[in-house]
């Protein structure tokens, strides 16, 4: 197969999301998130050692750096879509004191320099060095995007240079690679960002030796000194009858891979490594193993939500369709890996199922990971919950906070993509977005009241006539739309083609189109081979996954049933939960009484009518702590 | 309230039990188990330290004398109902080398004596000595009353005289109990085959101080030599926000007890002791304790198989309702405690909910607890299985198999009761029993293929006209009944009084009774706090309850539907698993086709017809692993 769809993404700089979904959220993804992460990195203790306290003064994490990195990002991608001096000033600060651990030789880790320095590269299983550099290299990226400055890209190139002197299939090189992938696309972040092929191709040997034989982590030190979690696991795939290596992707090369297995960020961070190799690389036996790979988590392994990770003892991937709604681990940041691997393969092969996995991460997990008011977190992301389950301020490991930070800091960039013949609008929203497409630059506008309306205005304006292919996502979800240009319905060309209306025309200024994306409520429904959902449904409209919580109904959601025959309304509730479309309906509910004592009975089950009221999960757990549940009972 | 209707319980040699149901197990109890338990004993090195062996040869568990006790008292009984001379010296070999360990001071405990010498007592939160002791003392009472020998009655109450001198209310002794009920029943047993009232007494004591204040458990050695799994379960509690001490039952004294909770098997091995103490000084305060304990675990605690302890974590209860079926624990030793509890409470108050659950457990968890060839044993009964669970030939700690061995081996005490008023036919099954009633003996006959027929002919023969009352149970999932008198069908007092239809008049030699049970397929509801239940059913027929098996189905059981207009079919089946009835009906089948890859659609789920099999629970698991449901969609 020949890549024909290699699309570039735009920066979060070129497209500006409006609207009533997105826009407050970036702005308290901004106003609120930011500083209370940079509160966390410094009343955490993250930053300590790189101010100067002694190690012994502090539990200091190994993966700690990452949640440094990962602010850097968050904020630089912030400053880039709006610039604000006292951000950059504070990243400054940040920068200065993360880089100031950097040694001699180039080396940058704050936790081995000052905690283990005699362990440099000696648990590349647990020690994350690697991937703490991958955060680093995104982050110098995106701060070098956003302001120009060198403070972070040089010292991390050097630190990459120093990597790429130490690891490599050359003679005398380690043979080694991270026990927690990342690297890879923070290495080919840094090579887009400063065009230097060495991290490419480093890149490439880190995708390349992951499971080649011997194993390395088979080589390395072993026994008191190797820390965290492995005994455990150990145990885990043992009892399981697996191979220990699935953990972290290194029981098979790369281009081997065809089923998700092992810990689910360690995976899809790896598998958008791969994507990344595959695109730069044109590599077609890596991009069937991630075309497998792909089909493989979303079609067996994922919540409807967009949540991966249905084993909670490994943080990962169980057999395939096990998708337990009472243990999910759903992690955030396996959601926004699946992104990451999602953008990836979509401008790898332009083909809308990528964006249609992007879009329910978008308007279901990825928004519900984080308090409305910006400040509080899920790690886990229930799928349901019986009142425990509550957003925290922070976690002793925060990766999750800080990665979803700067998810949405960058959200635009997913929204739409092109090359030179062609523009794509890949998500729905209120936006303006600057592109080239037909050899000119473009300004496309999104007007829309997105995911509460499927009515989407568009105008196409490149600066000058260009021809090219506007191609406009037809989501999964939709099975009844229509398109009209410059107020006339278009009767041909929009079926879609890999999940895109592709129309293409010699464009002009102003060029206006109108999507009409039909957006009844449905009942989704799980393959029968998800154990834990048959006989239910959840409830959906368009793109919105919803739930129903405790604090609108009762306590025992179990006990709510929403017949096949339930008429589903829909209400738009500008006051409620920053304005959402609610599902309300008259199911029926199970009656308590008349047990007298028993616990088992043959008489059947008494129901009574019950008008339940159904929110998106994308607001869950926004008023107080309560029950939750998104697949109900049907019959 | 007065204690009018305290029963007797017959030996378990007054009651030779017959028919296809329970003949052929106990026989193979006898024949087979008693062997492989021996085996067990010999070679898994349970009676190494007493032949001598070198203490550090063996990682002996402190819960090995129990099993050992267990052996001994299994195999008197059934050498009390049928004796067998090989038996008897091979039980005398055993019992030398348990009383081999005996200190001068009475003091019996092999682990202590040899392994941790120092720690007499000072464990009593794990260290299991108690519980051992009181194994012992019914092993003794057992074998006593088998072979009228005291070679092990006199050393175990030289021990219990020891533990008397020990422990007590009196200054300067020990106010402590163990982590571990069972001394209670055991002291109980010592002093019915002795007469001696200190070990009533005794018994007393520990019924009465457990849970008392300062708890003794927090007076005891903690930090590195408190031994075995205490950590794991503090973080339980801790995480659970409960009160660490419910574990075993000294969260509350007893008499303040009515929420079943902690380790199921010390729950109910303790409510035993408490029914016990209740039953012999007429304790109103305790029996109102153990009636409301009894109603909780019954109403809110209880699988429908019997089995109880539905959180796996501590091996025990978990909140009211929490029945999850994937996850149970439901040790066999749980269910013979309940058995044990449920029968002391039915000899304190003759009503009938009593044996209705005893039945639950005799004809459902009990059986499948054991293989049919009787050598393969669950430990945890699978109240639903994926095909992984299997019984196993023994285990590390082999509590159950012997102690499922004992309650088979004395069985046919809990089917008859009696005192000088009556004669109760508690359950149902072709037997011949020698009871005591209005001034004479009498035997009671009955013949019935009962479970899989209701048809019930009993025969009365006092050895002398007698007047009394004799009461048969009518079991609580009886809907329609009928009972006759010498041919002539009773039109007046057959409506049941707690449980049992109680005919009062002048019983003659072969007066003969004839009880009809209608016996339809039923289908078990659970109450609607059972959440893992809701809109499934579970198929029963008279007392036994009927599971889904792969071998006969399909592995994906889950993807069956039985709905309630399927129309069930019951078919006698002399060649299958012993021969059973099963119950064959055309339900349906989710498909799996049309899915096309997706693992989510709005489309409703496609059914096919499918007929199905299902078998009793009592014997699944017997022709080779494969998966197993008791609970079936029902719509």
């Amino acid at each position: 197969m020949v890549l024909t769809y290699r699309l570039n993404a735009p920066p979060c700089s070129a497209v500006r999301l409006e609207g009533r979904f997105w826009k407050p959220r970036l702005e308290t993804n901004r106003t609120k998130t930011l500083p209370h992460l940079l509160q966390m990195l410094r009343s955490g203790g993250r930053l300590a050692l790189q101010s100067g306290a002694p190690a012994s003064s502090i539990d200091y994490k190994m993966y700690w750096e990452t949640e440094i990195a990962r602010y850097i990002e968050a904020a630089s991608d912030c400053l880039a879509c709006r610039y604000d001096a006292g951000l950059d000033a504070l990243l400054d600060g940040v920068i200065t004191l993360t880089v100031s651990v950097q040694q001699p030789d180039g080396y940058l880790n704050a936790y081995i320099t000052h905690i283990k320095p005699d362990k440099r590269w000696k648990h590349l299983f647990t020690c994350h060095e690697l991937y703490n550099a991958g955060a680093l290299m995104e982050a110098a990226a995106a701060h070098f995007r956003a302001t120009g400055k060198r403070t972070l890209l040089e010292p991390v190139c050097r630190y990459a240079d120093y990597i790429d002197s130490v690891f490599g299939a050359e003679d005398g090189k380690l043979k080694g690679y991270c026990g927690h992938p990342g690297v890879e696309m923070g290495l080919v972040s840094l090579y887009q960002a400063t065009g230097n092929p060495r991290y490419l191709s480093l890149a490439r040997y880190f995708v390349e030796q992951r499971g080649q034989l011997p194993n390395w982590f088979d080589t390395e030190e072993t026994g008191s000194t190797a820390l965290y979690w492995v005994d455990s696991l150990r145990n885990f795939y043992r009892n399981h009858n697996r191979d220990f290596h699935e953990f972290n992707q290194s029981h098979l090369p790369a281009r081997r891979l065809r089923e998700a297995v092992g810990h689910a960020v360690r995976a899809v961070y790896f598998y958008a490594g791969m994507a990344d190799i595959a695109l730069e690389y044109d590599d077609e036996g890596l991009m069937d193993a991630c075309i497998a790979l792909w089909e493989d988590i979303c079609g067996k392994r994922m919540y409807v939500t967009g949540g991966v990770g249905d084993e909670y003892a490994i943080e990962g991937f169980g057999p395939a369709y096990h998708l337990p709604n009472g243990s999910a681990y759903a992690e955030t940041c396996a959601a926004a890996g699946l992104v990451f691997f999602g953008d990836r393969m979509l401008r790898l092969t332009g083909e809308g199922r990528y964006a249609d996995v992007i879009e329910r991460v978008l308007y279901n997990l990825l928004p519900a990971s984080v308090s409305l008011d910006g400040t509080a977190f899920f790690y886990q992301n229930p799928q349901q919950s019986d009142g425990s389950a509550t957003r925290q301020e922070i976690f002793t490991c925060a990766c999750c906070p800080p990665n979803a930070a700067r998810l949405l800091a960058s959200l635009g960039s997913y929204f739409y993509a092109y090359n030179d013949e062609a523009v794509y609008v890949n998500q729905y929203a209120s936006s303006e977005a600057r592109l080239h497409a037909g050899g000119t630059g473009v300004t496309v506008e999104q007007e829309t009241n997105y995911p509460w309306d499927g009515a989407i205005n568009l105008t196409v304006t490149p600066d000058r006539p260009a021809e090219f292919t506007l191609c406009l996502r037809l989501p999964a979800w939709c099975q009844h739309y229509g398109v009209a240009l410059n107020g006339e319905e278009l009767k041909e060309g929009i079926i879609p083609i890999n999940g895109y209306i592709r129309l293409k025309r010699q464009w002009r200024q102003g060029d206006a189109l109108s999507l009409r994306l039909e957006m009844p409520v449905t009942r989704a429904r799980a393959h029968p081979r998800v154990s834990d959902n048959i006989g239910k449904v959840a409830l959906a409209r368009g793109p919105v996954v919803y739930c129903l919580e405790e604090t609108d109904n009762i306590h025992e959601l179990e006990r709510i049933c929403i017949p096949e025959d339930a008429v589903l309304n829909v209400e738009h509730r500008e006051d409620l939960l920053g304005g959402i479309c609610v599902i309300t309906g008259e199911g029926r509910k199970l009656r308590l009484d008349g047990w007298n004592g028993a616990l088992y009975r043959a008489e059947p089950a008494d129901w009574e009518p019950y008008y339940f009221t159904a929110v998106p999960y994308a607001v869950w757990g926004n008023r107080g702590s309560g029950a939750m549940r998104i697949w109900m009972g049907s019959m």
